[in-house]
């Protein structure tokens, strides 16, 4: 199944319009975590989050396959930017659907990008129901937020640029909403450098570790999670992701708390000077909480997958404090 | 004077220690302005501004002299953790003088670069009093915060890097505390690229433009003003500061508020996710407020001096409303 990921075309694809973002280190946090631990930068990528390569892999593969009517997704955050973005790029006609609870300043970032917003009620159902009646009544091209092999083979590029920033990676963590980016980022890494370790990083309460053991998602697809990595909130992952990630990552699943969470956020943005959102911040979490797990590796690399975060939640980030 | 101002030297013995910081850019920026902005990153530097450059040119240039007991140094802020972590760099005894309004997390930083810590009242006086004390008693050499064309020729450094990234700038904008930055910059550039004009931006209120046009500096050496760019308070530049940017600035010195401190601050967190303190977005400020002065000027430098920011100060930020 996972042979449908294709990161190179993708790459191919994609690269023009994309940063080839840049991997930072922190001498302070290397010696604080006994790792060289190496940061890909995708909150420096356009839109704020990595959200953008994949959403611009399907709209550019469907070109390919014949001409564009428009394109639709759902979204409060950074896959409704990353879509909307793209479809500017393309020059494509947009509309995200947008639950109510999304922040105001996200709907004006796809305005902004010249994307129609269409706000329903709070659930993925209504969501999904929405978007399905604009694929059928106006013949737009559904651009799911992960559960696609071209969505992960775009956002699988992210391992080919960082193998080719840091040829030595021991292990890559990643964290998981709907499993886009593990999905892609492991299958790229499975096949190019079997002996780096893709870990996969959930908010605590995901279960994904039992799911992967059941062979099966142990969860409703549709719920969401209250965490601070808003990134992170599907409670199971899509199941073409589900697939692609039991054969292609580690299935040590790396749990971390909100609190967790907030420690490493404050750590990233105080020592490295770089924003973060807490989906971004669960890399390092993991790696100051997994250590019996993480200890024979010695080059780790994280993925800030975003850095759109409302600066009112930096407040109240607690410090960090050596045990 | 400024032929004492020697980055050349300068980058050969600090180069080994410093990140070869990036340039970043935003075209959300760039469509805002009208320019072409290019942000030098030493808010990524080694201690989180670029204030360790002229320390460390002044310890190993000291040390190529003759043999070195140790170094003193007075400061609240990025100087003090510059100079003690040049000291430790350099293996050589280091005093910081601090004085009583110091945040407490920059004094726990110079302690854990192994720095001593001696507080002082909160004056200028006390603080330059108790250096020179310790220069008589324990034969420390004294590390000034600007006021020293080895100081100026460290921080200058930053203008050779920059020109090597982005060759075709046509002006630099820098901000101003005691001069020491805005001196080794101009000097570096009237030299190497003099077609290049170098800005300063100063908080409103210290009147340097009059000083300039006076020929003297019209405020009283020690004084400081209260602003958000706390690294920008010293209310007078050193006189040899003066001297070397007399020289090699532009002499239209361009003033922003701090109100328009922090709409530029803002911006560059929300667009770049970089985190900046105040000093380092006044360069945006000035950029979107004195259109006149700056429209001739296509490709514009930008120095992100530091990014060593209270988080709390990062919420009551006001969005940028456009005109």
């Amino acid at each position: 199944m996972a042979a449908n990921v294709d990161v190179e075309s993708a790459e191919r694809r994609i690269r023009p319009y994309f940063n080839f973002t840049p991997v930072m280190a922190s001498s302070y946090l290397n010696n604080l975590t006994g790792h060289n631990l190496f940061f890909k930068c995708e909150n420096l990528q356009k839109t704020g989050s990595f959200k953008g390569r994949g959403a611009m892999n399907m709209i550019l593969k469907a070109k390919e396959d014949g001409p564009v009517k428009g394109v639709v997704g759902w979204s409060g955050g950074n896959h409704g930017q990353g879509v909307a973005w793209a479809a500017q790029e393309c020059k494509v006609p947009c509309t995200i659907v947008v639950p109510t609870a999304a922040p105001l300043k996200k709907i004006d970032a796809m305005k902004g990008y010249g994307s129609e917003v269409v706000i329903v009620e709070n659930q993925m159902q209504a969501c999904t129901a929405e978007c399905e009646k604009i694929v059928k009544e106006q013949g737009y091209t559904l651009i799911d937020p992960m559960n696609d092999y071209t969505i992960m083979s775009g956002q699988g590029t992210i391992a080919k640029e960082f193998l080719a920033q840091v040829p030595d990676l021991d292990a890559i963590l990643v964290s998981i909403g709907g499993g886009g980016l593990a999905g892609g980022v492991s299958k790229y890494i499975k096949d190019n450098k079997p002996s780096c370790k893709v870990f996969i990083v959930e908010p605590f309460g995901k279960d994904l570790q039992k799911s992967f053991e059941a062979g099966r998602r142990l969860h409703e697809y549709g719920l969401l999670m209250d965490t601070i990595a808003d990134g992170c909130r599907p409670k199971a992952v899509g199941d073409k992701c589900f697939k692609v990630m039991r054969e292609c990552c580690e299935h040590t699943v790396l749990s971390v708390t909100d609190d967790e969470i907030k420690v490493a956020m404050k750590l990233i943005i105080e020592r490295m000077k770089l924003v973060v959102e807490g989906s971004a911040a669960m890399g390092l979490a993991a790696v100051l909480k997994h250590k019996e797990v993480l200890n024979k590796y010695t080059n780790i690399g994280l993925v800030l997958c975003g850095g759109n975060v409302d600066l009112s939640v930096l407040v109240g980030l607690p410090d960090y404090v050596e045990e």
